[in-house]
């Protein structure tokens, strides 16, 4: 048994290790384009802002990985093409191309950049931040340069924003929605967000969009439908897109966001072909339909369903998202879990909102903070299908995670206020904040 | 209607206000046997420590509970006598004695510090951490200490002890178990703790029970079945018993742990006589079973529902507890929730358990801690019934709230595997804690 796996990343590294751990007589290989795997994209703007060592990026050097799991690892190994008839991928390696045959290919290509289609987009000193591989150059350029264009202020927009204003820079952050964030979060929490980043010292230029980029004299000038800004280095921060011109050249059919589609044995409409993490389609759990989020727990876990079923058949299901998100600016921590109030409502769902403003720990144990907690109650069986978090303490991280549990399993606002959550005065108020918004709740 | 609370504490202030909000017109009054009501007792470590005001320890003043509830609130008054037939309570209250009848009584008169029947407790020196009204006598006492003794290693003698530290005084722990908390730990979790109060300098004296205390000369000692002990100070912190003398003497029937017995509405066996809180017996949801846990969440809650149900009849359930409690000592967070290993299996129950040690944040990100997990698994169904959490983080609790709601919703493993938890890198790691521990059952 032959399993080739396309990509070196979070879903890739975990699908090799899982077929290999199944199925120890497999032949395993890893194909990356880059020289390392096991990369943790995520980090980049952490990098870039000093807190994180950029060799610390990856978990494995892909020596390591080789040698301790026992997979065959080829980096800077560009494959060219998937011939699903001849099960058979082509790739360049070394100015050499080669032909590896499998009995199971897991295409776990990731995702990319987006890059809008406009004038200037290819200029020098224009970037995304894309992989690890090519932090220590970005890095080099945003040290040179003193004031920088971020376009876009979803996730990555707000994370590269935090880290420049930490490393002194000048930002300017052009969104074209009328707040941060606002794509994924209700109003009153994105505005929470617009307002800590206008205030940390950002300028945010909103409801503007990108038209195109100049070069002028040493600078760019990045044009939007309403002004025109200067700037030493532009950041395009407009999302990603499933890296799926492999599969898309192969005849692999495509679904929601040009992502694969997969079943929930994370197998593609193609016999014997997978595919998971960033490139493959998803399921959200509370409505069913397709989706697609690009997140690196879920591409694990998928790696870790696709390479089980991989070597020993579809004998494990991955049973679909939340839509669970999180991020920080700064000291402010924003999450999001389930379906926001708008996206619910988009969808024809019935539900009841509230938002409220409580303290993290008891009001006499120094060191407590405000945080936010709204809930998105469905109407008809009283469900909590989404909630969001928001508040200058970790503690957001936690009132995520379990209701992001409580979502999962269909509780109702009546369970979450009678839910035994621990409390001491350090921790928590003795109302502790998710049980008194359930209860707010439970009084309408 | 007249309805009747005895005792200010959690469950009594928020069974008298949830009373008059759902019945605007009815009469109520909460009678406090001290001078103040709202208040939390587990705050009193913390005002001795200095960390916390001693006059923060209560939410509202009982003029301003009478004002803004519209219940009547009599302060300085005991309840000498119920009288079930009559439907009535005897109090006294300014040198005189009055009788107030009800229509509904609600009992909340919380628990007290357990007093060993021995030689020498009712010594001067020796005191039990009890009620905020007398928290700044005790903290001048404990001001002019150098050695003090506490005696018992659970949650109050942990709290106490690391506030103790914290004045800069010399403690000694008398424990008679083998580590501090392992009543309520299993070991693993209770050894972190042992070693973590003993290196932060207390002297821990385990496998001691205490048999009696002398006074000599100005100071107190404390004999326990292997040695005595010198100290200018003791304080008992044996756990807390029910509150029960005024029940008991009406003849209202006791149950676990000498609590008062009440069905799901809170009711106890006598009609129209209502229980709430630290003096009411509970129901363990895992397991079914009558149990005993003195917690102001549950109290809370309780009151609300026996509030309700004494206003308006029968019509809320107070479905249960989970068994979960937090603590701290220093920065590191201990807590518990569901069942122990050694508690399931003391009950018959069939269990696997697994305790990892993870990281709170990803690798390449500063300021994460070493965080223990310990999942304790149903065989038969494969559904998490337990967990412990430490380590030097917050972060703790936000796992220990997310593991309840698991447990209360009956989770799989498979299903904690799976669960979308937030991830980006100044929160979790990629593969959180949770999600590890539960991937490490699965393999096995």
């Amino acid at each position: 048994m032959k399993v080739v796996v396309i990509g070196g990343g979070a879903a890739g590294s975990s699908a090799a290790s899982r077929a290999k751990k199944t199925m120890p007589n497999s032949e395993v290989y890893l194909l990356e384009e880059t020289n390392i795997i096991t990369h943790a994209p995520c980090g980049i703007p952490y990098a870039i802002g000093g807190l994180s060592p950029i060799d610390k990026l990856f978990v494995y050097s892909p020596e390591k990985f080789e040698k301790e799991r026992g997979i065959r690892v080829l980096t800077n190994t560009k494959v060219e093409e998937i011939d699903i008839d001849k099960q058979a991928v082509t790739i360049s390696r070394n100015g050499r191309v080669d032909k590896i045959v499998f009995d199971k290919l897991i295409i776990a290509t990731g995702a990319k950049p987006i890059k809008p289609i406009i004038n200037g987009v290819e200029l020098e000193g224009v970037e995304t931040i894309r992989h690890p591989a090519f932090t220590e150059k970005l890095r080099e350029k945003i040290n040179r340069a003193h004031r920088i264009i971020v376009v876009g202020g979803g996730y990555i927009g707000i994370e590269i924003t935090e880290n420049l204003l930490r490393l002194g820079k000048k930002v300017l952050v052009i969104e074209k929605l009328s707040l941060l964030m606002e794509k994924v979060l209700d109003k009153e929490i994105a505005l929470l967000l617009t307002e800590e980043v206008k205030r940390e010292g950002a300028e945010l230029h909103l409801e503007e969009s990108l038209v195109e980029i100049n070069s002028k004299d040493d600078k760019l000038v990045v044009a939007t439908d309403k002004n025109e800004y200067v700037g030493d280095m532009v950041i395009l921060a407009l999302g990603v897109t499933p890296n799926n011109d492999l599969a898309k050249k192969a005849g692999i059919p495509l679904g929601v966001s040009n992502a694969i589609v997969v079943n929930k044995h994370m197998e593609t409409l193609i016999t014997n072909i997978y595919a998971a993490g960033d490139v493959a389609e998803k399921t959200n759990k509370i409505t069913g339909e397709k989706t697609w989020v690009p997140l690196a727990p879920a591409a694990n876990k998928e790696g870790y369903v696709a390479g089980n079923n991989a070597a020993l058949g579809n004998t494990m299901v991955f049973p679909g998202i939340i839509g669970t998100s999180i991020t920080k600016f700064n000291e402010l921590y924003i999450g999001r879990t389930g379906l926001t109030e708008k996206e619910a409502t988009s969808k024809g769902i019935s539900v009841k909102a509230k938002l409220i403003k409580h303290h993290s720990k008891a009001h006499y144990y120094p060191g407590g903070s405000e945080v936010y907690v709204k809930l998105v109650v469905r109407n008809s069986d009283d469900v909590i299908i989404g909630a969001q978090v928001a508040g200058y303490t970790e503690a957001v991280a936690g009132y995520l995670d379990a209701l992001s549990i409580a979502i999962d399993k269909s509780m109702s606002i009546e369970e979450l206020f009678f839910a035994d959550l621990g409390y001491m005065p350090a921790v928590a108020p003795v109302w502790h904040p998710l049980v008194t918004v359930a209860r707010v709740l439970l009084k309408e």
